[in-house]
C-alpha cells in the first residue's frame, strides 16, 4: 500500500505514520516528492484492515498496490483450477454446458427437458426451486419440491444437477439433493450464505452481482475459500448499465480478466445477461470465442407457458442449433465438446 | 398493460391473443396504427404475471402503463404515511436523525456516543451489530452482543434503537433488542428476509439497492407491505455509477421522486452515500432541503481509531456543526428540528 | 405512440387532447383501463416532434411505440447493406479488419505497419491525424501531415485508409487523402459534424458514444443518412460502467442486437473497448463469434514507444497471431477471411 | 506517480525503468515490498505524457499520486475564483440565476421571459440558438437570429446573456452577442471547441458531459484555462446512470467535490439533470443548500407551447415560487440573493 500525503503535510505527521506502521510490524519507505511525500509500506497489511489511516493528519489517501484477494488469485495459485464431479471436470478442455428451465414447474416439464438434454450431450441439468423475483405477485418457486424433483431427473437421466440457494434453509435443503449449489447475483455478498457454503465444501457456482467488480467478485469468491471450500465456478451474467435494449450489459471482457488474474474457472449466463432468447445463441459462440469454460443457458419446452423468465429461454429445438454452433467455436478455439 | 405487434404480425396472431386476454378476463382493446396494431390491456394484470405474453407469435413487445407496486404506491393511498415509534414519529414535519458509529465496538464507545447524541436532540442511535465487508479479512461486528450494547445505551438514554440485520437469524436476536431493524443496500432483494420482516410488523429502514431503480426499490416495500407490516422508512444511500471521486453517486432526486409517487417517509444516508467525512455536512443540508423526512449519519468519537468506514465518520464536534447547519435548512423549509 | 393519462384525468383533458391530435392530422384510439385511460396515436409521430404533449392537463406520460429512427432500420430497408469501397466489401461475407497506429508519428513508423499489414490481407490501414486527449499535455497528432502520410502508405501498398476527423475543418482536409472517415466516441452526437459528413456522401465508421444507448446511436446515423449518406459503418468500442479493470465496458451484446434492428454494417474495436492489449485477441474472437463484420485494431511496431495508447496497442508478432485466430472463428460462423 | 512491478519481475528490469527515468531529468526512489517493488516518480511527469511506462518490461500498472490537472486545481490556486462580468459577480456571496427557454423561438417569448427575469432578479438570460437535439426530426434551433433576439432582450432589459455554442462557427457568431457561452454536455471534450473559446478569453459555463467524471471535467477545464482564459464556470447538469426515472443523475455531491479540489465557480442545471419540472424546485434548494454558487433553470412563458424540452420547462408562477424558496436556502447556508 502506498500513503499519499497532502501538499501540506509536516515532517511530523509524517513521522507520526512511520511510528505507527512499525509498531504494528510493517516495513516503511518514505520518498519526497516534488509536491507531496508518499509512504510505501511494507509487510501484511491485513494488520491494517481496520485501521483507518485516511483519517490520520496529513493523510490525503490510501492507495492500494496489491490486490485485495489472496486464496482467488493467481499469485496463490498460478495453474489452473479444474473442477472434478463425478465424470465431469469444469475448467478443463471440453466445454460444459448446463441447461434447463428458470423455475422448475412440474415432473414433466423437468422429466421431458432433462431427456432432451441428455440426449444432446449437456453436462448439467439447472432449474430453479427458490426464484428470487422483482414482484412479490410473480411465481416464487416449488423451493423443496423442486429440488426434489431436480434430483429425480438427474437420477432417471444421468446428469448433474445445479440449483440456485437463497438461504441457509434452502441451501440445507439442497444439499441433499445437487451435485451443485448457485449463489445468484444478488446473494453475491450474502456474507454469510457465502461463509456457509464454504463450510460445507459443496461446489458453486458463484455468479456476478449486477453492480460488482471483478474485484468484489474475487472477495466474494474469497469468503467461501477462507472456509477451505476451493471448488468455485465463477459465472458472469451481465452488469447493470445505462443501455436499456438488453436486460443487462454480459461483460465478456471479464472472461479473458479472470482468466489472466486468477485461477478459477468461468462461464457464462447469456440468458438473464440478455434477456432476450434471439441474442442467446450469438452470444454463447461469443463466450465460447473469448475463452469461457462453459454456458447457462435457460431452455424450456414450450417458453410461452414458462412461469419465469419464458422470454430468454430457447426452446428445444432453438437450443440444439446453439449447441452445434458453440461445438464449432469450441473447435476453433481448442476446446472440446 | 400495452401488447405491441410486430410490423408484420397478422390478424390471426392479433385474434389469437385477443381469444387468451379475454379467457384471462381481461378487458381487450385494439389499435391499428399506420405502422403496427397495438392492444391495450384492461383489468388487473397480475393474472398474467407468470404468462410471457411476449412469446406470442407476432408480439414485439410489452408495455407496462400502470406501475408494477400497489401497496407502496399513491395511488393505494394518497396522504403521507407517518410512523410512529413511542414518542419520535417519522414523516411528520419534524426531522428525525438517525445517528452512531458504522460497528458497535464496546460497551465506553457506544456509551459515550450514545449520551452525546442524546444530550444534541438526536432520536435514534444506530450502530452495527453484523457488518457486511466486501473483505472477509475485515472486522464483522459483534453480532448478538452488538445488539445488546445498542440496548442498553438506549435504556440509560431514552434513545431509541436503529441497527441492521442480514438474515433471518440476525433478525430473530435483533427484535429482542432494536425498536427499528434495518435492512441494507446489499439485502434489498433479499426477498426472503424482506418477508420475514414483512411478518414481524417491527419498523424497518430499508435501504435502496445499489444498482436498484427506485421502481424495483418499492417493489421490495411492496414485499415487506403485502405481509401486513406498513412501517417502511425508506433510505436512499447512493448508487453505484461510473464516477469513482465518491464511493457512491448520492441520488437526492430520489427524495422528490419518493415523494410524488409513494407515501412513504424517506430519508438519506450522506456517510455511505458519499464515503467521505468531508462531504457528509453539505449533502445532509442538500437531502433536507430537497425534501427528506430525515438523515442516518455516522458519528464516531474517534474516527480514526474506528473498527470500521472510519473516513466516512464525522466526529463529536463535526456532528454537532452539522446539526446545526441542518437545522437552519429545515427551518428553510417548513420543516423543525 | 401511446398517451397516458394520470389516474385522476378527466373526460374533458381526454377530449381536448383527442381534438388537438385530430386538428394535427393523427388517428386517435382511446382505451379507457380499470385505472387509467390511454389513447393510442395513429400516423406520422414526426408532427409531434416539438408538441410537449406531456404538459397537457391529464397527461401522465408518453410511450414510444414506433423507433425513433427510420432509414436505420429494417423497417425501412430489410436487406444488410454492403459498402463497397474499390474492391473491397463491408458487411458481406469475408471479415474486414482496419489495424493501424492509435496516432500517426512518422513515416517510418506509418510505413513499416502498412507494409505488414498489407502482407496479412488487412484491407485497411488505420492512424490517428487529430487525437482528442484527456489531457491538454498529451500528444495531440500530426494534423493534416497525417492524412498525409496515411494516404502516402496507401498509395505505396494498395491498402484503404480511414481516419478520424474531429471538426469540420479537419473534415475537409481528410475528404483528400482518405476513404473513409471515422466519428469518434465523443464526437457521435456533434451533430453538425454528422450532417457535413452526411453532404459530403463519404462512407464512414460511426463509433458509439461513451454513454450513449443503441437507439441515440441510430440516431445518430439517421443525421448522416438524412443528408443522402448511406454509407455507413457502425463500431462498437465500449460504454461507460462502474468496472474499472477494463478502460470501457465492450458491450458485445449491440452486434446482434444491430443485425436485428438494423440494416447497417457493423464492426468492433477491442483495442479501445478494453484498453489492455492482453485482451484484444480473445474479445476479437469474440466479436467475430458475436456475428461482427469486421475489427478495428490497434497495432504499432514497437508499443512502448508509441505516442498515444500504447498500452492496448499490438505489436506485430501478437496481431499476426489474432489474425489466425480470427480467421478461424470466421470460418466456424460461416464467413470468410 | 508510483510505478507498481510485477509480482516475478526481474532487478535488471527495475534498474531499466530507473535508467530511462533518469535520462529524462526525473527522481527516483525504489520501494522493495514483499511482493512487488514499487518506483516513486519524482518531478515533473508531464515528460512522461507520452511514454507508455505499462509496456516495459515487468511493468504491471501506473498509479498517479497528484491530479492530471493543474491550472484549475487547487493546489495552484487556493482561493476561490469570482468573475466578474459587468455588475454581476460569480463565486461570489450572492447566488446567481441564469434562466430562460430551452430554445429562443420567437421576440415575443424571448422579451415576455426576459422582461419577467428581470423584475425577479435573476441575472442572465439563457436560450438556445443551436439546439444539440438526439433526432435529427427535431427543432434545431434559430441559429444566429437567436442570438440576436437574446442580445436584443437583453439590450432591452439590462440582463446579461449566456447561450450555447456547438461549433467554431457558432462560437465567431455568438462571441458578438452574448456574454457568456456555453460548452454544452455533448460537447465537453470538443478539445477544438475548448481550445478556441480559451483564445477568445470570452468567459464560459462548461457543462459536465453526461459520462464525465470530475477529474475528466476538470481537464476540459485544464483545454481552456491552457490557453489563458480563467473565467470558467463549471455547471452539473447530471450524469447518465442505470435509473431511467428521470432523465439523468444530478450529481451534487459534485458541488461540494469542485469546492474541496478546485478554485472555480460552480452552478447546477436541475431542469436537465432531472428531465423533470416537478422535481426541478427541490433540486434547485438542494443544490444551494450544497453549496453551489447559482442555478441554471428552463422557464418557458407556455412549457406546453415549447419547441424543445418543455416536460422540464417551469412556467411563469411556478419559477417565482422556485426564487422564493432558493432565496431562503441562501439565507439559510449564508448566502445572499
Amino acid at each position: 500500500m502506498v500513503i499519499v500525503m497532502k501538499p501540506d503535510a509536516t515532517e511530523e505527521q509524517v513521522r507520526q505514520i512511520e511510528a505507527l506502521l512499525k509498531k504494528l510490524g510493517l516495513g516503511v519507505h518514505i520518498s519526497v516528492g516534488t509536491e507531496r511525500t508518499i509512504i510505501g509500506v511494507i509487510g501484511d497489511k491485513r494488520v491494517l484492515a481496520d485501521t483507518p489511516l485516511e483519517l490520520m493528519p496529513g493523510v490525503d489517501r490510501l492507495v492500494p498496490i496489491v490486490e485485495s484477494f489472496k486464496l482467488a488469485g493467481k499469485t496463490f495459485k498460478p495453474e489452473p483450477t479444474v473442477i472434478r464431479i463425478k465424470d465431469v471436470a469444469i475448467g478443463d478442455k471440453k466445454i460444459v454446458i448446463m441447461a434447463g428451465p428458470c423455475a422448475v414447474e412440474n415432473y414433466d416439464q423437468i422429466m421431458q427437458t432433462a431427456k432432451f438434454l441428455k440426449s444432446r450431450g449437456v453436462q448439467f441439468l439447472r432449474g430453479g426451486a427458490y426464484k428470487p423475483r422483482t414482484s412479490p405477485y410473480s411465481f416464487q418457486g416449488l423451493e423443496e419440491e423442486g429440488y426434489r424433483l431436480l434430483a429425480e431427473a438427474a437420477r432417471e437421466t444421468g446428469l448433474l444437477v445445479v440449483s440456485e440457494v437463497i438461504s441457509l434453509a434452502s441451501l440445507e435443503q439442497a444439499v441433499k439433493y445437487v451435485d451443485v449449489v448457485q449463489i445468484g447475483a444478488r446473494n453475491m455478498q450474502n456474507f454469510q450464505l457465502l461463509r456457509e457454503v464454504g463450510r460445507m465444501k459443496i461446489p458453486v457456482v458463484l455468479k456476478r452481482g449486477l453492480a460488482s467488480t471483478i474485484e468484489e467478485w474475487l472477495n466474494a469468491a474469497e469468503y467461501i475459500m477462507n472456509e477451505g471450500n476451493y471448488n468455485i465456478i465463477l459465472c458472469e451474467r451481465g452488469i447493470r448499465t445505462f443501455e436499456t435494449y438488453t436486460r443487462n450489459t454480459l461483460d465478456l471482457s471479464a472472461v479473458p480478466v479472470i482468466k489472466d488474474i486468477s485461477h478459477l474457472p468461468i462461464i457464462v449466463d447469456p440468458s438473464h445477461g440478455t434477456g432476450k432468447w434471439k441474442l442467446v445463441t450469438p452470444m454463447s459462440r461469443a463466450a465460447i470465442a473469448a475463452g469461457a469454460d462453459g454456458l447457462m443457458i435457460e431452455v424450456h419446452p414450450e417458453p410461452k407457458c414458462a412461469l419465469s423468465d419464458g422470454p430468454q429461454s430457447l426452446n428445444l429445438e432453438t437450443f440444439e442449433a446453439l449447441v452445434q454452433e458453440v461445438a464449432k467455436i469450441a473447435s476453433a478455439v481448442g476446446r472440446e465438446w
